[in-house]
């Protein structure tokens, strides 16, 4: 994909995987760029979230952002943090950037083992020197247990662009989880601006994310803008918020294991943080999961699901859809069983519920439980 | 097991599961029961949760608990709760009782489908005539997916006695999910003396139990007392609380594909709530879960689902074991992989973190996630 105006980026091979792949990937800009982010809400940090957001509070420009995968430089002790000062630091020197505080930096992948950083800083001129306008380079270097790369882009009517490109896989839930999203843009916004829509976009696309329950230490989501392009401000929250809910389908659908894309959808909430909260837990629940993995229309899974949500519904007249077809309002309803496990067998599963109690919607993505995420997870890492 | 005095027990098969194994089960007393119930918090409640809660608010003793499995008799509208009257109708006539209101209800089981009342009550007069004071009848007919039946015993110095029987398997986690758990005492207490201390000796055994995070529509745990003997109430509520516990190792234990029982056990909270939040966040991770299961010493997982439970804690001063090993404090710590994986391929698996924030001390108890946890709950059962 061709990045929007005025950014540059690269991905290298540093030699951090043990597979080989590329493990090394880097955005630049010729220009300040204005960014938002939104990051772990873990206790347990990766000192490249808490220096992005020390970076954030001081409220500046950045001109760079190098990603490492392969390695979370997570629990590595004081020892970490000075690695991945030094990661900035190698960036900065390649990139020939006077301030190491104009890059970001994020790293991703096996927690409490010694980042590389010697194999890093050797392989960061060559990260420089492949700068392009493709960013096809950059979206494999990020990735670790991902099956493919995730990059989806946008253009709005004043010729503005939005690519996104995300890295996701296992241990992705609400709140950040293991992903690393970068979404550049050359529409023109102040960064306060940027700032203040952010939150919200996330909120409504990668936080109603759900793989496996579990959040990471070191995931963060990260907008940048090189302000060439006026654009509308309504067209592009909606542009940007549209990027980042297909990026996340692609997370959901390359779950470790997953064989299925699993939305559910949430209407007539009493407000939006039941709706969120219904939906994410629908997408979330093991049983649920389970049943979609094995096409089996279970909509008692589903209602159970709703009920611990803590949404509020109108008992006699919530419903469940699987596949378009109702399975219960107030009560069960007759349908084909047969039929509608066939539908379920399809790579897209839509599970609908309303709670018939307002008018608040909510959409969250996941996917179905396999024998092979267990398999994938329960392998001997450490 | 021998029933405590004043108790009468019975276990029959009415044909409710296609198995064929029994699934009708009666405790029954001459004498008027004391007794204190904690029901599923779930927004979806069966009948007989309803219908026990509204039984409690009367605060009057019972005389009778009557329990189905294979069929929990909810979200089957108001057909079912006729249904959950006409189950307790049954179980009076059958033992001669002149108030239905002295008859508690449990069903648990596949929900949606019309409960089978006419074969329930073609077999109450069977399960009367085969009371008789051993437990195991009843703890086999309460079943459903569960691999082995539940029964733990305690005597006071009075000689007072306490019998527990529980059933449980998959979807079980905090607030009762699908547990359903019965105890038994003669020890004297006054009935509102056992409604203020059992809400505790629950959330210190049943709510740390953790399966797959899905909470059941079904679930309560009912104290029952003919109140024969003296007992002295601090030993009562430790040994209460101890077959509790032992119930829930068993019911842990015993999860959907478990070969393993896990035991997170947090120290050095700043408080009961943190410290019992970070164990049973361990104790239900998927991560934690899988790694359980696959024999791996990842204690990056642990410390991630430490992380993101609330819990606050010393960050540089936080330890991990596994098995007695220490793996992490503060920073990673040095130890043989492999030894620590055999170590983990025993049956019962500790996990210890302390949180070097307070005095504060949980447990919880659960699972690891095995490939057979995915074929159990992804077969066909609509």
């Amino acid at each position: 994909m061709k990045v929007p105006q005025g950014f540059e980026v690269s991905g290298v091979t540093a030699g951090i995987k043990e597979s080989g792949r590329s493990d090394l990937g880097l955005i630049y800009s010729p220009l300040p760029l204005a960014w938002a982010l939104v990051s772990t809400t873990n206790l347990v940090k990766a000192p490249c979230v808490s220096r992005n957001r020390a970076r954030y509070s001081a409220n500046t420009p950045v001109r760079a952002l190098v990603v490492n995968s392969g390695n979370a430089n997570c629990a590595t002790g004081e020892q970490g943090t000075w690695a991945n000062e030094d990661l900035a630091g190698a960036a900065a020197a390649a990139l020939a950037l006077d301030r190491v505080q104009d890059v970001l930096t994020a790293s991703t992948g096996v927690i409490g083992q010694p980042l590389q950083i010697d194999r890093l800083g050797a392989a960061m001129p060559a990260a420089a020197r492949q700068l392009s306008n493709d960013t096809s380079g950059f979206a494999e270097a990020i990735l670790t247990t991902d099956t493919i790369s995730k990059e989806v882009a946008a253009t709005l009517s004043s010729g503005a662009r939005i690519v996104g490109i995300a890295k996701g896989s296992g241990m992705i839930h609400p709140n950040m989880a293991t992903l690393l999203a970068f979404v550049m843009t050359d529409a023109k916004l102040p960064q306060e601006q940027l700032r203040e829509l952010w939150p919200t976009v996330v909120d409504n696309s990668f936080n109603q994310l759900t793989v496996d329950g579990d959040t990471s230490t070191n995931d963060m989501a990260i907008v940048l803008s090189s302000r060439r392009v006026d654009a509308d401000l309504k067209e592009f929250v909606e542009a940007l918020t549209d990027v980042c809910v297909r990026l996340a389908k692609k997370v959901a659908r390359d779950g470790e294991g997953a064989t299925k894309l699993l939305t559910a959808r949430v209407t007539g909430g009493r407000n939006d943080a039941e709706a969120r909260a219904a939906a994410k837990t629908i997408a979330g629940s093991m049983l649920v999961k389970s049943a979609v993995h094995g096409a089996d229309p279970n909509w008692g899974r589903i209602l159970a699901a709703v009920g611990r949500s803590g949404a509020v519904g109108d008992l006699a007249n919530i419903f469940v859809k699987m596949q378009g077809t109702l399975l219960y309002q107030g009560t069960p309803q007759g349908f084909d069983p047969a039929y509608v496990s066939r539908q379920l067998q399809q790579p897209e599963v839509l599970i609908e519920v309303g709670l018939a109690a307002g008018d608040a919607v909510a959409e969250a993505w996941g996917c179905d439980l396999s024998a092979d995420y267990v398999r994938i997870n329960a392998d001997y890492t450490t």
